[in-house]
């Protein structure tokens, strides 16, 4: 299997977290490089339509895009540790709290950069700052209602470590490197980020 | 279970649809009256945080929002007929694909009808014309990108009707609704909407 990706981007990030949670190691990774365009070139493009990364590209060929989608491959074919749920109450729990992060956190995160910052520069086809500050708004709430939720959990969708908590990490540490973002504003998520920055898993 | 809906609304029709191709009848259904606010009340926010519907409300008071959350509690707890995969490679690509409709069609109608159109008239709190508009054109080359899968696969995620029809199909029921695309521009998504318009869920 060979895992296409660009090491700095949040995203990829998110399934190299994922692997290291699972013990997987019989992944190549490929470097795409992302700032020179690579991932809009016809050779990538042709892999991923949506041309971005990380893309998995199964023995067979088959071309797996989105992280969550890349991350339900590998929770099906590698079970244990479970990190999806494992009854169908706690796969929905789990399901929801990280569409949730990756909407209102990762979403509006990402987005703040592309619209509202210089982004990735030329890459950059169409900016819209004033959505781009919307998204900034909507990430506040986000991290409000995580902080409400961090108060009585000890992880983002209950009492097991989970796919929510990577993607919330990603996020959050994503809004700390384009320095958006302080946590000393939300003292849950502090205790939380703390936490799951110390497993092995966040250095992937 | 009590599932908390608009019947108008195109997310919730997702929820009925996998409900109807399961053959589940036992969820009774509550209506929120979304034009008039109630999806803001203080009693309505107190189960769902992010003000949306659907959302079912197991027997225990536990809460689940976001559709495919939702879908993922009804795959797990009643596994045929299965709509969302049966290998990690199956999943992996039914994941993806209901991805990909969900952002590209169903997230770029929704936008553009929120951003620039009247919407939801008062309800709408923040409006960009032009960040709607780019959610159109965004929408029409979901719409290529589909119509060309379309071209050698059955169902939107190959040979196999899966939760990736039931999402393209609610948004392209939507888009055609508020009459911003027609489906002769796309011969082979209109092969597949005549196709899976005629099972007995699309009028769930």
């Amino acid at each position: 299997m060979k895992l296409y990706e660009y090491n700095p981007f949040p995203n990829p990030r998110r399934v190299r977290m994922f692997l290291a949670e699972k013990g997987i190691k019989d992944v190549e990774f490929v470097q795409v490089d992302v700032p020179s365009g690579e991932h809009r070139s016809e050779e990538f493009v042709k892999k991923n339509p949506s041309a971005a990364v990380p893309l998995l590209e199964l023995d067979d060929g088959t071309n797996i895009s989105e992280s969550f989608a890349i991350s339900r491959y590998f929770e099906e074919a590698y079970p244990e540790p479970n990190l999806m749920g494992a009854s169908p109450k706690e796969s929905a729990v789990v399901d929801m709290w990280q569409r949730r992060v990756e909407q209102s956190l990762m979403g509006c995160f990402v987005t703040y950069f592309h619209q509202a910052t210089e982004g990735l520069g030329a890459l950059e086809l169409y900016q819209n700052k004033d959505w781009g500050e919307k998204n900034r708004e909507m990430a506040r709430s986000g991290l409000e209602q995580l902080n409400k939720q961090l108060a009585s959990n000890q992880y983002v969708a209950g009492d097991k470590y989970s796919i929510a908590d990577i993607t919330a990490l990603c996020a959050i540490d994503f809004a700390l490197f384009i320095k958006i973002e302080k946590l000393e504003d939300y003292p849950n998520i502090k205790r939380w980020y703390e936490e799951v920055s110390n497993r092995p898993s966040a250095s992937a």
